[in-house]
């Protein structure tokens, strides 16, 4: 009889569902659903970098997603589901009350922005990551060396000071800030209060200070020389933490309703979208696993041997059994990858656009139409033209920190910055500069990884962009001057959750055994070529050169 | 009984023809008329900056602008016609052979684009212009000193180099090198041979390393000592060069038919278009005229006195009797002005423009009004936006450079650059960032004059900017921090060519006395915001500072 594992990837924009079959290893249905709120734009404000997405979001979504499967699947499906691991993007972290509830929740926090989950790209709290950047400097011990030695916007401490500076309503109700991929598993489990929160190893490793060698988290003390206003906040915390290959719990008999799924199977604890894309591209020591949508995650691993008692500095951390159990795991990324490339498809297309819309004589469905065609025309047509550039030739160089710099040495104050436009330069000129100036970001991290002698062979990239340009993606095997491998599955991330849901739910004793079945297979291969890389090689002075002005002049 | 003056102004794709009621200061009418084959792109490579534009585009269009002319004059004002003065843009050199035939209009050189006018903005010889500033250096005397010190490749004698070194057939036939401001009067009172060549002061003093210190221009050997291919053509020159307020000679029977004028009236020398717009203005010390168009050409003058043995460096010269008789005419200009928007509009419209073209449900007639409407209304829409900025408010730093830098200190090798763009970044602040550094760019020459101890207090606008864009304008007496006066003429280059033509003719005794009837009125005043020009006096530094890295890394 078969049975089945499944997944749940929480994205930037939408959720998606997997069932795999884990005796076959093959992907049986899946679904994806967006977030109704943050579809509408409510909650953010994009200018000032404020991402901010409502619990109800996920929690409809969640429900939607796994009952629009069955429809798709065997009609037995749903009574073998064996278990069930989610993996979100993070740090996302949202504050709770004593209770346990996500203030959001409640009536008087339902609009608060500052009471919702901070989307991992929010940069609200730069002044705040400084500041506990700077203390962890000034401490006894470096709580932030595992790390990357830099404390980043992007995560939980820094979120949290922020909002609580920001919001004395929040401040004062928030008993303890827990990330989305601990919030939804002590949901689906029925945790009933705080103190029986349990913390996945990811989150708490890469984004909360989180280190073996400390017992746990740094002191109150610490948190409340930054500001007093954190002052308990950290004694809240559980001290243990555990990785994905074992189950927080089972899942509820009201949770097993609302999803369709057998009560009782057990959940996985949650980690970080690439984290577990990183599983199922079955990822090893020498080989850099990237995903590649709006911003990028760069995961690799070294046996505790390699890693000896070095810290990499400037990467997102090195978390003992935060990918895979028994290895380290090392976490890097950039702030913004397809990002990059919306963002200027937006820029050029902002006055076209607002013509079209204005014009008098087009109909308004003309007008929808045409405006849909430029949308999804504009990186085709500038992809087409940049594709008969050779490298260098433009002139044109480009830093990408468009959303500042996730790695190497996390600084979110960062800008992008293009020069060498002369007259004759044009969007496509412009657009492969920033094509190139992606994969100089992710040759950066590479660089860093081999500085510090965490060797990096090749690439396996997943994730949108791997399969949909030819262009990026040769640029990046040109810029890195190593092998790529893209990865056919399309949903790697809720992948890697199914092979974790495989194996808490016992169909392997071991992920290794659930990845030698259910991991994804290499669809393209991408070589570089020896001219270009070259020419890179030479053209990657220029790219140094240009962000270091931008450091500069921040 | 009235008389008339006529003015031509030969522009980079049109030339404009105004008739001036000498005694009224009237302008009674006027035409222009686009060059036939630079309209079809013919001959120019925009990718390498080469421009190059045909002797039939400017004797075809001569006639057809001046013919034009009548059905909207009254009936006897052809016949009434005292005098012709033109203006070009320069340097716009061309080869002629011994008989004095451009070499464009003989047949085996008819489309050759090294045969024809090196219009102003062909930046192909970067090399010979450091090569001839470099000889310029090392010379005993240094034969550039009143022409800024540095070079240009938008000059005479780099575009003659350049043309011949690439073209041998060119190099073997050419007799002499003559401005376009030169050619045309040449052609109009039928000069014989190049032996009887007369030369205007203008060209001569700014471009070609004229002077009256060293008896004219440098020896043979000079320009031998750079390229033998140059030997001869200096020794082919005649040694006196003229201000504008004097005939070159009487027209032709040929032309006064083909134009419908009196034979014998008198023909000016010719000048550059900035240079007689500034008469038109009025130009005085202390004041800077600025035709705002394409690019900038940027005039002021001084007394011999206040001069002294000054030589300004890194200007485009100081030339006793250029602008004025009598005064000594200092010269400076940008590269790009309306170039550096109209370059970003193509560049930003490029891809919708594109999908538009390729649209499948449209009309070709809709396609074409849609485009139309776009190319209008972009930098309309682009303006209303930049305008709700505050000076400063999105971050975005540009330099002007996308043509590289005229003045101060030319260097046509160096490009434009955009930084602090982030996520948050619209097309909008990127255009008032652009606006923001033409007009640094701008105040970059009033600070050279100024440091020099050429007063510039204010400035006059002339040219179709001037009057389109209040935001332009706004920000620039903000940069600037002077007020700014626009003229109310619409052609005050082709005014500026009626003012000589009226003295040549008779109408007045000295150019003075034709201003003052004729100089174009004020129609506007921009005052500098103060709080404005304070944030701008802090944020030109950043301007100055990406400046820096663009020059060292060009």
């Amino acid at each position: 009889m078969a049975t089945y594992a499944l997944g749940l990837d929480f994205g930037s924009d939408s959720v998606r569902s997997l069932l795999v079959d884990t005796q076959s290893g093959q992907e049986i249905a899946t679904h994806v659903v967006n977030y109704p709120r943050w579809e509408k734009g409510m909650y953010c404000q994009p200018a000032r970098s404020q991402f901010r997405q409502h619990p109800l979001d996920y929690l409809e979504s969640t429900v939607e997603v796994i009952q629009s499967l069955w429809p798709k699947a065997p009609s037995d499906a749903a009574s073998n589901i064996i278990g069930l691991s989610i993996d979100t993007t993070g740090s996302t972290p949202i504050a709770i009350d004593e209770t346990g509830q996500a203030l959001a929740l409640k009536p008087e926090f339902a609009e608060n922005p500052n009471a919702m989950f901070i989307l991992w790209k929010d940069h609200t709290g730069i002044g705040e990551a400084a500041e506990l950047t700077k203390a962890a400097k000034d401490s006894a011990t470096n709580y932030i060396q595992y790390e990357g030695g830099i404390y980043s916007s992007e995560w939980y401490w820094a979120k949290a000071l922020h909002a609580m500076r920001q919001d004395a309503e929040v401040a004062k109700n928030v008993y303890m800030w827990v990330e989305h991929c601990d919030w939804l598993p002590a949901i689906l489990t029925g945790t009933q209060k705080p103190s029986d929160l349990r913390l996945g190893r990811c989150a708490a490793g890469h984004k909360m200070m989180w280190h073996e060698s400390w017992g746990g988290f740094p002191p109150n003390d610490f948190f409340t020389s930054v500001d007093p206003v954190l002052n308990g906040l950290v004694e809240r915390l559980p001290l243990e933490t555990f990785p994905s290959d074992q189950s927080v719990g089972g899942l509820t008999n009201e949770w097993a309703d609302k999803l369709g799924l057998p009560a009782g199977i057990p959940i996985g604890f949650g980690a970080f979208d690439c984290h577990m894309g990183a599983v199922a591209a079955a990822v090893k020591p020498g080989v850099l696993t990237k995903v590649m949508g709006t911003s990028t995650c760069d995961i690799t691993v070294a046996s505790a041997e390699q890693i000896g008692d070095k810290c990499v500095p400037g990467i997102c951390g090195q978390v003992d059994g935060s990918v895979l159990p028994g290895m380290v795991g090392l976490e890097a990324g950039q702030s913004a990858f397809g990002d990059l490339y919306a963002w200027y498809k937006r820029l050029v297309n902002g006055p076209a656009n607002q013509i079209i819309q204005n014009n008098a004589f087009l109909s308004d469905e003309q007008k929808n139409a045409l405006l849909a065609e430029v949308d999804e025309q504009t990186l085709i047509h500038l992809s087409e033209k940049a594709a008969l550039l050779s490298p260098g030739q433009s002139g044109v160089v480009a830093v990408d920190w468009v959303n500042g710099r996730r790695t190497p040495d996390a600084d979110q104050s960062l800008s992008c910055a293009i020069a060498g436009m002369k007259m004759g330069t044009d969007a496509a000129a412009i657009f492969r500069a920033l094509v190139e100036a992606s994969a100089y970001g992710a040759k950066a991290i590479i660089d860093r990884f081999k500085q510090e002698k965490i060797e990096i062979n090749s690439v396996v990239a997943i994730g949108g962009i791997s399969k949909k340009s030819d262009l990026v993606m040769q640029i990046c095997a040109d810029i890195w001057n190593c092998p790529i491998e893209v990865l056919e599955s399309d949903q790697s991330c809720a992948l890697g959750a199914a092979i974790f849901a495989a194996k808490i739910g016992g169909a392997f004793p071991d992920i290794a055994s659930a990845q030698a079945v259910m991991a994804s297979k290499v669809c393209k291969t991408y070589q570089p070529i020896q001219t270009n890389a070259e020419l890179y090689r030479q053209l990657y002075e220029e790219y140094l050169s240009l962000g270091a002005y931008v450091e500069e002049n921040k």
